[in-house]
């Protein structure tokens, strides 16, 4: 190669930063094709040199501290891969750009809670900031967004973002156990961490979500903004209902922009079973993009892992190592607005409803009555089983109706007598693609 | 703006043509805030001045011939969407390159045809050479393959690259209709030509898959290595076996690449029906990539349409106007291998036979041990209807193969007394995303 070699420092040598190390020497020739000049892994740090690792650390300068990365002679960019949204991970990226120096991050916490001033700070110096691994691994959403469709206005971003959830709702579909049994599963397998509550809870897909948002909608990321909710209290009975009307419940990330107000939700939701986004199923993520005139866009792939996610870090070493240079978020920091939030109240959906009610006459006529009254219409209506004066499921479908009207019919409906326990209320998402 | 204002000529006003401007003058502010710079049509070349069109053509400067926006002064790109191989298109593109003038083209036969030449001429005169919109339309899968899997090695593609006729083969299984009847609606309904072979005989998707083979395995794109095959040979009755067996009929581009050896081909095939490429339906298109490490990747959106190749071909003037410069297939031309072509004999899948036979004992006893004696095993067979002496259909499914020993079984059941017409022979093809 005539071109100067491009070094780089990895900062973190977990999961993801081996693959990283591995990647790049696995495929060092097509690397230094595609980029125009070889590229060099000139220092590392991590917390313990000695640790067992599938690779030698031997060959690579050790770095005292993560921070030292950003001082450092000789290096073109630094590869942030400590994770979290404080700490060291911070300080290392703040200090790099600080320095001129570019940033790669796959640390979605970090991007999402202070992307606008990371971004602000990279253009200041000069510095390139990538995260195309911090939004669903090995998906290329971010560089999509940035610069694919850089001619378009998008309407709305819909995710499903975490692997470990989209494992959990298979698995618990597939095979008819409940949620705390298909958990314990994943646990033991290595796909949900002992304490579950990040990917479950939908932190990790609103972490992500936040960052798809900023980059569709040219707004600030604003992870405080997503409103949250996990499946947790998703039930094998939902998973089986879903199923008779045709839909899989999936975990979504969904973001729209109503005229210059923007919504941002994690919640779990029925999509059609025989649709695209029905189809990713296990680990796989998708995230489908409504795009004026492009039209409906879906994007589909692995979301996390060593491979995935190495593969997403070096498209955007090699993005540096060409010299492309484009804001972190598609526009200068400056152009980036202060997301204005939507009231959901006001925002509609079709809508899944599962009561346990007690098996006698009325009950679905007091139920029937209340959403009328909520100017809510019944699309459909399903009793499985019938037990007179023992408790039964029932679930209703509806067509469009507001959030808020929604949610003040079923504070009705679980007032009423015959209704026991908390009713289960999801959206129902129909996506083409 | 401080930045110069990005000055663009346009040759062609068709569709696409039309698409493109429009796609400018309403989001001018959006284009300018992510390009950096203003971007302007400048001047605009077509056959008719005063066509009728949805907008009006008095406010640009008329080019002459489309080849003066080679030389025309003042022109930072020439967006050629002229289309063919040769003539005009060919003359404006290379005489553009050649003055050091940027080109975007959505034309799918020049690049498949001419793509390597091209490439180097842009190079040699540091001219970007962008073509979004030559393959999947809207679908990102160009820059993708050229940026965001620059860290992979790709192994194959396989793309529903025809909204005609995937428009086609969805209509037919959803209306029991047979290919004629299908064809003659779609053309009353302006999705197929008046000569719709281009289409239906694999031509177009050959087009976009060579181009997408160069890009995945750095290859100079090769159309005539493409071995092409069409739709007219599917039947309602095909289409009914596949749905019995849990399939879809889709016309695939698949490309793969055997430790350096190429197979190409264009071929109507089997997917599982709840697959996400099974989901894709009427003119969406669909890319599956299986990449080293990322895994399996699907990207899914419309193929063709003024808005959705107009939106890619403004993300490619874009990626111009903010100065990114990446050779037009990811590598040096000199780095572009010519490609070796794998004997598609030598390569393996599972295959859809139907046959029409004679209803009476021992045929499929002789079709079974044809298969047997050139080692392919059969995974399920289905007969239709029972009616002695009469001809009925028979179709079978096959565990992996090889293609060579597949169609010398076919050419041998063919020549059995109690098999009447051709057999109908598809590849079954299986992707989990």
């Amino acid at each position: 190669m005539a071109a100067k070699t491009f070094r780089i420092g990895i900062a973190g040598l977990g999961t993801v930063g081996g693959g990283v190390v591995e990647l790049i020497r696995a495929n060092k020739k097509i690397l230094a094709n595609r980029a125009g000049r070889d590229i060099e892994i000139s220092a590392i740090a991590a917390r313990d040199k000695k640790k067992k690792r599938g690779f030698n650390v031997g060959g690579y300068d050790w770095a005292g501290k993560s921070e030292d990365l950003a001082h450092r002679p000789g290096l073109d960019a630094v590869v942030e891969l400590i994770g979290g949204a404080e700490g060291p991970a911070r300080k290392l990226v703040e200090q790099s750009l600080k320095n001129g120096r570019h940033v790669v991050t796959a640390n979605k916490a970090l991007i999402a809670t202070h992307g606008y001033t990371l971004a602000a700070l990279a253009e200041k110096n000069k510095a390139g900031l990538l995260f195309e691994a911090a939004a669903a691994g090995s998906i290329p959403v971010v560089k999509a967004l940035r610069e694919s469709y850089a001619g378009n206005k998008i309407n709305a971003v819909y995710g499903i973002l975490n692997g470990t959830c989209n494992y959990i709702l298979t698995q618990m579909r597939e095979t008819g156990q409940d949620f705390g049994t298909v958990l314990k599963e994943a646990q033991d397998k290595g796909y949900a961490e002992a304490d579950p509550s990040f990917d479950v809870d939908g932190i990790d897909t609103g972490h992500k979500l936040a960052i798809l948002a900023a980059l569709a909608f040219g707004v600030k990321p604003d992870f405080k903004a997503v409103s949250l909710d996990g499946i947790r209290k998703i039930t094998a009975t939902d998973i089986n209902f879903a199923r008779e009307l045709g839909y899989k419940i999936k975990l979504l990330g969904v973001a729209r922009d109503y005229n210059g107000k923007i919504a941002q939700s994690v919640e779990p939701c029925l999509v059609p079973a025989a649709s695209s986004l029905g189809a990713v199923e296990n680990v796989f993520n998708a995230v489908f993009l409504d795009a004026d005139r492009a039209g409906p866009q879906l994007l589909t792939g692995r979301g996390a892992g060593a491979g995935p996610t190495a593969s997403a870090v070096v498209a955007d070493i090699v993005d540096l190592a060409r010299g492309n240079m484009i804001p972190a978020f598609g526009v200068p920091a400056a152009k980036l607005k202060t997301a204005k939030a939507m009231d959901t109240g006001k925002t509609e959906s079709r809508f899944y409803l599962r009561m346990t009610v007690l098996d006698k006459p009325g009950v679905v006529a007091s139920v029937a009555a209340i959403l009328r009254d909520h100017n809510i219409s019944m699309e459909s209506i399903l009793q499985r089983g019938h037990d007179p004066g023992q408790k039964v499921n029932v679930v209703l479908t509806t067509h469009h109706a507001f959030h808020a009207d929604m949610k003040a019919a079923v504070k009705a409906i679980t007032a009423l007598k015959a209704v026991s326990g908390a009713p289960c209320l999801l959206r129902v998402v129909e996506l083409q693609s």
